[in-house]
């Protein structure tokens, strides 16, 4: 794929020489996120953070990811916005909103809806969240958190055996995740959660096509016995008909020390998408995890920064200018480096 | 007028030496829009993008082009504020956020109170829109727009001949472009509106003073068959005490390609202040008219961020030196000219 | 204390050398929220501005400080975040959003939350207010404007005579100087609330105990009469069970240029925290005193910016770099010192 002024849409647009070039990029802006350098290679250069559903942590980490790189960012944070209440259709607010930033990232509640806006935008736009259809970003920093985290270990993607645990149904990361594991060799993977919460089984066969070995399981303890990779979700109550219906499922499926202990190889990693439900009918990741070294969820937030520093740095084609335009940090620095937050 | 350090409140301040100025410096910052070039003259500025009312194109407008002045922007896009609601007078809240920023840009629902906020502010204030009362910076963009289009033909403002079409009576832009009219010689106008929606009387009455031809018409085919410019409104639902009275007036005086092909000249020029309605009942300009390129609204768009830029570089001093500041771009640029939006 | 990396999360951190280490720096930022000279000494740094309770006027402050550093401000304006309502603890936020910025200030509507959240944050965290519990940049930007207004006389803290008006009972910024007050020499307090609203025992306990001479009054006039500063606040309406409560005690203890002609000390600084309640039944500062030169409430704001602009300086430890990195200012600034506001 040529990045250059491409909109980023959907995990389907990128090959694995694509996703090869995201990460390379990703690793080169580390000095940047950990504020051992400072660049202003995008000086000038405007964000239109568009928000048109409320997300406080994927807007920030946009917006922050875009000040690293030295840009300015303007930005709506919900549905204020009356013009598409007055009967303004999404193509005449893309070509308006366009003419007023480099580089547009867009969340909307309705599926599709970022493409629609993106194909009569003047500038690039990167979805950041359309509904229960595609939040590319997410993908890309989870697969971008195995593959750092298994070459720690002297680990490639490839080989890769992970457990997906929880509503497999309605959680659009694990959906993404997979498809993108599609694009890697001898690649395992079990799938856990309730029997209602099963992942699609139209993604359940492209994996099987592609080769992947799917094991479907409806109990955690021995499935996890011998994965790299247990990554746990929350149940979505917000997707369910009512919170009784949600809370059928909810506390099932939770993993704690005692079960990593017990269960699981010294090394696995932990991942979840985050929010995790910290209330204690649902808990799916104890809290008594938070000193386990392998527990790379916020090691996964951290790296949402450099994946969408990458995206920018791709799309408006600086990559390799990155550097020409750095100076040192002058203030005091308490950040640690993600492998050891 | 002398613009250094002066609040931009209303249209009436404005001479038409005034105006000039206003356009000669907007021309002056197409590069920096067009991110030809980067300027930092006001790095270190910050303006307060206060907007008691939502509007996102507005708001992200004024701050835009004021980071493309090389500023940063603190704003507020709602009435979070509960210091009105705790007593506080607006004389008080002016003095209060005017420590915060070198300029500020207000909007709010009720008219009179930017003025009011203004005379109690110790920096400059730019009216973004006080309820029906005023907002200068569209008419100014509409009017730099038109400049702009009929020079491309060889034409002046002098002897222009413009059709304003919908609803006359609760539009605030053709009420305040209908005053900037004033200032130049030789104008004909045609009003066309439904009998209800009529201008109000005294617009039509101190433009014909001022020796404007001014024609009434309830129709429109016949009544833009000579004009240079067709400006076209929405029906101002929210302005109406019920949608069911709306409804009797919106999908009136609908322009699309075929109507512009059978009676216009073949160069007319069609504005609109946006948002359209592109409901199937209102749809006052058809989507079909998107390819033509005598379609100006989305150049209209673009100019409001060149006409602000232009007001902050005059209220703040700085028109003359910004190209002193400036810099190369160094990413990749997908925007073109507004006049090939 | 040792500020640099330091959470300010109270009152109760500093002693006498600390508040005297902050108005020092604070003095030094003068210049540049003056806009006689810009610095860019945090260029590239980001301030994650998270007010999840509204306040337009404290969150602009603490952006506009940073901006006046150099540095981006990312933040968000209320509660739209719904991780929270997902299930996920303050910790796991703290360590989210700790990843996209360099330093947080956070305001959270329940007391103490700003605490844990900052046990969690890898960054340094301003409380920016959590609750009832506690504000202290405010108590700071209070005393340091009495400061700054007796030494303007030829005076200093020690030996300072201050009376505090109004509804003692629940005004935090009361109790909050209150403490600070402690830690300076021949202090004379004197309360003037009605009855049902004193100033907690505790805290008048542990001013007798620290040796404040302090005397309570349940009238205005004779009470003011040879203070060095009057302190009034507001009925706080919204920690009323009733409108109607508040209703008993608002309007008691207005203080206007008549009362203040004749009975105060010709030279008695006024004080409010803001925002004061101008409407005819409460105005318990009345408009006739924005003449009187020694109404310092809007010196207290503005001196609220250099005191946010120190403690930035202080925590993230450039205090001493600031000058380093500036440059003049080229646009038009009509700002005032704020002893002149």
């Amino acid at each position: 794929m040529n990045f250059t002024g491409a909109h980023i849409l959907s995990i389907n647009q990128f090959q694995r020489e694509d996703v090869d070039r995201v990460f390379a990029v990703a690793d080169k802006m580390e000095p940047y996120a950990l504020r051992k350098r400072v660049t202003r290679v995008l000086e000038g250069a405007i964000l239109g953070n568009m928000f048109f559903e409320a997300s406080t942590r994927t807007r920030v980490s946009f917006g922050s990811a875009f000040n690293l790189l030295g840009g300015e960012v303007r930005e709506t944070a919900g549905f204020e916005n009356s013009a598409l209440v007055k009967g303004e259709s999404l193509q005449d607010t893309a070509r308006v909103l366009s003419g007023f930033s480099d580089v547009i990232c867009m969340r909307h509640p309705e599926a599709g809806s970022v493409a629609d806006f993106a194909a009569a935008s003047r500038v690039p736009v990167l979805n950041g969240g359309d509904g229960a259809n595609e939040h590319p970003t997410q993908a890309l920093l989870d697969l971008y958190t195995i593959r750092k985290e298994m070459s720690d270990k002297g680990r490639d993607i490839d080989g890769l055996s992970v457990a997906m645990i929880g509503d497999l149904r309605h959680g659009r990361t694990v959906h993404s995740l997979s498809k993108l594991l599609l694009l890697y060799n001898d690649i395992r993977v079990v799938l856990i959660s309730p029997k209602e919460l099963t992942l699609p089984d139209s993604i359940v066969e492209s994996m099987r096509a592609a080769g992947v070995d799917v094991t479907v399981s409806h109990e955690l303890t021995q499935s996890i016995a011998d994965v790299d990779i247990a990554y746990s979700t929350r149940i979505q109550e917000e997707r369910f008909s009512s919170k009784q219906e949600a809370d059928l499922y909810r506390g099932k499926f939770r993993l704690n020390q005692a079960i990593y202990t017990q269960y699981c190889q010294p090394n696995t990693v932990i991942m979840h998408p985050l929010p995790r439900d910290s209330r204690k009918d649902a808990n799916e990741l104890d809290s008594d995890l938070d000193d386990n070294p392998n527990l790379a969820i916020f090691r996964q937030t951290d790296n949402g920064v450099l994946v969408r520093m990458a995206l920018f740095a791709l799309v408006l084609d600086v990559a390799d200018k990155v550097d020409d335009f750095s100076h040192d940090v002058h203030w005091y620095n308490s950040r640690q480096s993600p492998s050891n937050s």
